[in-house]
Order: structure tokens, then sequence, then C-alpha cells
């Protein structure tokens, strides 16, 4: 059951997520400058990465957090596209970014902290493009399918789930893994389920096992953060890998999905 | 400490919360017709209730469920308020619904599932009118006041805090009712903390009780459902108190109240 | 229905616990020197607390840290008791530890910890001397109260609930009280239930408005800890009320008590 | 990181937990008959297992519920392991069982529940056979790690940690699997850590893709609860594997295990 392929395969920028190959989404968790992004972008294609992540709006804390870099990041996002031959994974934070959005991502991301807002739900629901709904930190599994029946019901029916991770009581990770979620969802959904590692454990060196372990119990991808100095990242520079802890994990990846009958994508199978 | 008044005072139809009495918000969890409006509001009124509540749009995990009646209720809101000289607080789910429901109600109230919408908060900081703002149920104390800063930073100083309960591992009651979290908030933050007992524990017997307990822990006041037949209210029928059960409430409240030196409002101190 | 009394009425010491009158526990976290108990003893008696707490065998996360004193502390103990005229509840850690505690207690108290330690239950069903269970501190309280019919079917019929906060998300407090379950289970168990507001919160400023809250919602008593130099106790230091407090908490108790006709026991009813 | 051996290795029937060796316990949840147990034993030898599991005191919720064969078990376990050349986990429920079972098993299992029971935890560490030490259902990380310190600053050196799933808000799986908790103890504790992924999530048809994502995460080996007629179990019936399901796993495992550079156990290495 668990590693077989989704009943709904959604086309992200010529991949097929859910179909019989697994999926790497790579990228920073902001999107800060374009030597950054496009330095990122380079190097995790090379490493094997699929598709980019990067945000644009950032859903801070606190409100004198770095907030993102807004429309002025759309010129250098369409650059690196470009150069790379890839596309973009991004959140939409409130619905009157759907429309800027539109020409600048190949899927919308609705993030852990807005998959309640029904209201936008129902407004990506009017849209053809994918969305990738994260799971609520707190939601109820069955919540979280629920959620996505307010994008599919409204006619748009390219949704990919996304498990990040939970609140828990436990605080030595930043939050709690649930593959028991993935596994369930696999079975009880018709749709892809893709697995967030780095948020969901939030330290660098724990996030590559965990992408692995998410392979194994047969998620449809995984999506990860990676920059190339951590260190100077504006925002979750503690979970982000170094090109070369990609680069190693994207090794070790290829072996497990291979023991599972599940091997990457090796080319775009046709163009969005 | 716990008993004292906030350093805000937050007046909402011409009540002082936060000060040194202790206000009542009551309704049904939504707005069904007028007679059920209507009826509720000369209910609560004539049992020393303050300020009406009653759901517009409704968050709803299934987006199947009655969603609220939406603008087809403003017109007899205004007249059940003209009629019993209260006010209403409700919930506003999408940015766009604020200028709409600026005349209808005397206070914003963000749910539970929005607090962490940031953006719809930075909206509310650009208004005058106060902002009731429910703690996320899965939010640390911590991330609620900061939340309540985007609408404070915006230039909107008039913010309430709402306790209404976290999501725990137990599932004998809806939510668990974070008593904690209301002597810390009151401790921790400047603003009025008020406690909604009905969402916190979701079973009718057991609302009184802890709507009695918030009253001794401090917190400036409560907002409960009220349902004149809650076996037909067409949401949250559950926890929603009678009028019977409303009345004998309110009746210990007030001995409650006099108890911890905090009495009940009795009269509008000037209108808003 | 929550401020009657129970069902089960518990005799502790010349107490009837669960009557219609409310019952106030106090002392130390652990009893560390002749000095420091009696004068806590004499203190929190003089405040008007009616039996004394203090633990001899501590359960604690580190091997490294204070274990209590053991059976050494036994010969003080009963001075301290003759003193005083009043009783003490401790905590048996291990089911060896009921005889030796037999003469030294007039209630054992079953620890958080140990609350699934279905061993140790078992055997204090064999005994005639109450038993004050403590909720596990992820005990869903379905599990609380099937925990107690472990003492109760083996012929103990003298159980005293006591809630003491559970293990959340939230890390702002120590534990989350949950004041839902004390209401739950006066509900839907024949036995008291008291409170441990220290233990739930974890800070000794929120301590009082706390208690003050689990008399409201009808609790049958509290346990609170006290200490003369919190910043000189070998445990729990942050969350003990000094003599002061305790006094001041014991007054602002007293007329919410009245408030809700349930008075503060005013004698020993008769001895054990 | 997460793939190495351990720092400390533990000897259990002749296999090295924490090696370079990957491990399997299997058996029943509880042991019921001669025929249960000794079919059981068999079918798991026979598909690649290493070890095997088997309850003879039970925790149970309820007092009422089936609580274990008991000593009259010993006898046919004893059978059992001469037959098959095996060796049984097994768990201690209460100091005075310690010496009980001395001659019956090859490790002692602590169960979740009495993970902080630190007077069982002192007298495990006088003994020098092994002791799997679950994690408590709620307990973090730390206190785990912590518990484990009763036991080796006693004297006993030889302690496996196991994850089992925690308590969480979700209700759709027994418990949460926390992986997290897996890779974070292996790069913090110098012990071996094994997942028991039947318990995580109680479901029988998720066992397996879980089983898989341990040993990818970097687990030093499973124990996994199998019955030959899942039906007729008298315990966790729901989330045992039939024969046919665990030797499915057993063959996919070893190839997720030869991905990873960690092997199955072939033989054993030398008797205890």
């Amino acid at each position: 059951m668990q590693t077989s392929p989704s009943t709904q395969i959604v086309n992200v920028g010529g991949y097929q997520i859910g179909g019989p190959q697994f999926t790497v989404i790579a990228g920073p968790c902001s999107i800060e400058s374009y030597d950054q992004f496009s330095e990122t972008a380079k190097g995790v294609k090379a490493a094997g990465a699929h598709i980019l992540r990067g945000g644009i709006w950032k859903m801070r804390t606190s409100s004198k957090a770095f907030q993102g870099l807004g429309p002025s990041a759309f010129d250098m996002i369409k650059t690196v596209c470009r150069e790379t031959g890839m596309t973009l994974v991004s959140e939409v934070t409130d619905a009157r970014q759907i429309e800027q959005l539109h020409d600048v991502v190949s899927c919308y991301q609705v993030g852990s902290r807005n998959m309640h807002n029904y209201s936008l739900l129902k407004e990506l629901g009017q849209q053809k493009k994918p969305v990738m709904l994260k799971r609520g930190f707190a939601a109820f599994i069955e919540e979280w399918i629920k959620a996505s029946e307010y994008i599919t019901n409204g006619g748009n029916p390219n949704v990919i789930l996304c498990e990040r991770g939970i609140r828990t009581f436990e605080t030595a990770t930043r939050n709690t893994l649930d593959l028991n979620a993935v596994v369930f969802a696999k079975k009880n959904s018709h749709l892809p389920v893709i697995v967030d590692p780095s948020h969901a454990v939030g330290i660098r060196e724990l996030v590559a096992p965990l992408a692995l372990a998410s392979a194994a119990a047969g998620a449809d991808g995984i999506i990860v953060e990676v920059h190339p100095r951590p260190s100077e990242a504006l925002s979750d520079g503690m979970q982000a890998l170094t090109m070369g802890d990609f680069n190693t994990m994207m090794h070790k990846l290829e072996k497990v999905l291979i023991a599972v009958d599940r091997p990457l994508h090796k080319e775009v199978v046709y163009a969005n």
C-alpha cells in the first residue's frame, strides 16, 4: 500500500507528484537575494532536486522579524527559474496574493498556520494551478484531509498534502515529525503526500535520516531547506542543509528509494 | 495581581473591559434567524449580560457544514441591537470583511484558527474598533501575546485577549481550558483577558462551573454561548446554555465576583 | 452539580473530604529537617490548613537529585504531628513502603508518575487507609478513574482523586491545570476530587488565583506547597508559597468558598 | 551519524544490539498458551526474527481486562525457547518479579507506564542482564535518557532504549511514532535505540511502512507484535501482524537495511 502511487497525480513543473517516481523540492526558507537564490538553485539542481522552494512572504511569530522580500523578488525568481529550468513552489499568505503569484510559481503553498484559513482555501479552489497544503501543526489528520476538500470541491483537484511536524509536549526538537500521519493519509486519501523534514525536526544534522525515513515509509516526495551559508540565513538557519549535506543526503536517499521501488524522477516528463 | 484591572482598558459598546468591573458577553454560536437572535438577545440581557456574541461567517472543518448567514444577517443584527440597546462582537474570517462589518459590530473577533493569520491581524491594526483575539488552540501564550502586537503595533491599542481552550491529548472534553494561561497573560501582558468556557469544554453542564472558575482566577470577563433551544442549533448545540442555565449561572457568578471584589458592570458607562 | 458533596466521603485525619466542607492540605514539597517541617506545619495550621503534606521519598527525573530523607524522617514527622494535632499525607513510591508508612500517614499519596503502576495500586486496595490518587500527567480522565478501580475493586473504597496539571505543548507554565477534568470527574465519578495548583502551574505568584479557581469550579479541596524560605528548598522552591502568601490566599479562598456555599472545615469532626 | 553503531553494544541472547547489524524482536503481545506462543515463535524465526517478545504480566487500563498468565507461563516459555533456540524479552511490572524472571528472559523490558518508576529502575541497576527501557508515552527525550541513568549508574551498563510512540492530540492512530526522538537519542546518548512500530501506530496495515522508516532513520532494531490469528488475541489484536504480514515486511526490511548499510543479523554471534 504505502509505496504505491496515489490515485490523484499532480503535475508540478513537469514532474508528476504521486506517480511511480519520488520528487525532491529544495531551496532556501526565504528568498533573500539573487545571489543566494541562484546559488542555491544551481546547487540543488546539480544534486538532483526537481523543484525549487523559497519564501516570498514569511509568516513570523514576531511582527518585528524579517517578513520576506515580497513582490520585489518576482523578477529575480523568474530569472533563476529561466537559468535553471526549474519552477518554484512558494507560500501564499493572503488570498490577494494568488493573482500576483500566478506567473511566478508552479504550485501554491498553503502554510501550516493557514491550513484552517478556509477563506483562502476556497479561493485556491478556483485556480487550476496545484496547491501544496501543509498540515496545521495541531490539525487532526481528518481536519487536514477535510481542509483539502475546500480546494478540491471548489474545482481544483490538484492538491498535494504535506506533513511538516506537529506540536507536542516534546521540546528537544522543533516539532514532532508524524510519519503515522503520512502512512494514514496515503491509505485514507487519494492525494499525494510529501514530507517536510526540515520544519519537522528543526535541527540540521537530523534532517537527512528523517528524509530517508519518509521515503521508506512511502511518502511521494520531500521538501527540504537548503542554504549555501546557513549561519547567514535570515530565517530558519538552524535547520537548513548546506550544499554538502544536501548532496550527501541525495546519495543515500537514492539507495533507499531503489530499495522501496520508488526511484527519483530522472527527467522532466512533459512541460506544464 | 490577578484580580486587578488591566493597564489597557478597552471600551466595547460602552463597557470598559479590563477595568474594575467584570464583563459578560453572551449569545448564540451562529446567528440563524431574527427570531432566534432576538429571543436570545432579550433573554441574556434580562439575565445581566452586557454585550452580544453571534457568528455571521463560521469557520467549519467540513466544507459541507453550515457556513453562517453572511451579509444577509446584517439588517436583523442592526434591528436586534437597536431593540435591546446592546452591541455585537462577531468574527471576521477574511480581511475583506473588515469594512463590511464596520457598522455591524462594536468589536471584531479573530477566531482561534485565525490567530496566526498575520495578514488579517495587520489590517485590524489599521482600525480603531476593538479586536478580541482568541488564542490559537495550539498557540503558546507567548505567540498569542506576540500576535496581539501585529494589531497594537499597527496603531490599534484596543485588543482583548480571549482564552478558549487548547488542544491536548485529552478527548473527554472538546478542548482543555487553560486558566494557567489566563493568570500568566494577566501578569505578562497589559491587555484585558477574558475566557470562553463554552468552547473550552464543549459540554453544557460543565460551562457554568468553569465560568465561575474563570472569574475567581481573575479574568476580566467571559464570552458564553446561549441558545433558546440548543437541540435545534445549527452549530455547537452541545455546548450552548439554555436561558435557564444562563440565568442560574449569572446568579452564582455574581456571588463569586463579589467575593473577589470584581462586580459585574451594572450599567453602560458611556456610549462608544 | 459541581459544588455538591461527593457520594463517597473519605475521612482523612478527622476531616471528611468530599462532604459539604472544603479541605486544605498544605506543607513542603519535601520534608527536609525538623525545623523546616515544624515551622511549616505550625504556620499553615495557624492560617487554617487542615492536613499536612510533605515528601519522604521523592521521584526525581535525575538519579543525582535529592531523593528525600526516607525512614530517617519518621520520628520527626510523628513529633510534628503530635505537636500540631495534624496528620500527614505522603507519597508511597514502592509497594514495600506501604507497611513502613502505615503509622506515619493518615493518607497514602500515589504520585502522578505512579498512577499507571497498577501493581502498587492493587496493594493499596488491600489497605483500609485512604489513598490520594494523583492523575498521571498524560492520563486520560477515563484512565484516571479506571486506575482508581484497581484500589476500590480491591476492597478499599477510600480514594480521593487529585488533578495536578497535565503535560501539553505549553512551556510557559510547568504543567497545564485541567479544571475541565475536575468538573468532568466530579460529574462522572463518585469520588472526591481535589486540586494541586502548585504542581499544575509551577510559578509561585500564579498558585493562589488557581486555588481560588479550583474552589469556584467545585473541587472538594486543594493541596498546596508551602515553605518558610522557598529559595532554600531542596525541591520545587519555585512553586512554594511563603507563609505570607499562604495566609493571604486563605483569606481570599474563604470568601470564594462562602460564595459557592462550600465553607472551609472549621474543626476536626471526629478522630480517625 | 544515525546509521552508525552505538558506543554501547548490548548482547541479548547472542545478538549484539547496537552493533553493525540490525536486530528484529517479534512475538505476541501476551503469551496466551503453548500452542499460540510456539507457533508464533517458529513462524517469526523462519521469517528471520532474532529474539522473541511476549508479555507475562500485562499492564491494563482496566482492572477487569486480561492481566497475563503470570508464572504459570514459565515452563512453556522455557520449552519454546529450547525448541527454537531463541530467547525472550519480557516486561517486568514490579521489582519483586525481577528474580522470578531471571531464568526466563534474556532481557528485562520496562514498559512505557513504568519508565518513571525509579524504584524499579534502581533495582534493575543491580542486575547484569540487559534492560530494554521503553520511553514513557509522555516523557521528554531528556527524561528518558535520564531514566536510563537510574540503571546504568547502579552498575548495569546494558540498557537499550525503545521508542514506542507518544501521546499527542492526534487520535486517528493509537500513539504518534516519534522518529525525531530516535535520531535525537542516537546522537545524544551512547545507548542503542530500537523502535516498537506496533504500539506506536496501533493499526496493522501501517506497522510495516513504519518499521521500514525506523530502519532508514538509523534505529538499531525493531520490536514487533505478531500473532498467528490476530482476531483471537487476548490483547492488542488490532495491531498484531499475521505471519504473512511479518514475512512480507521482513523481505522489504532486508532491502532497506542493505540500502543503509545496516544488514540484518544472520546468525548468533556467541551465546550469552
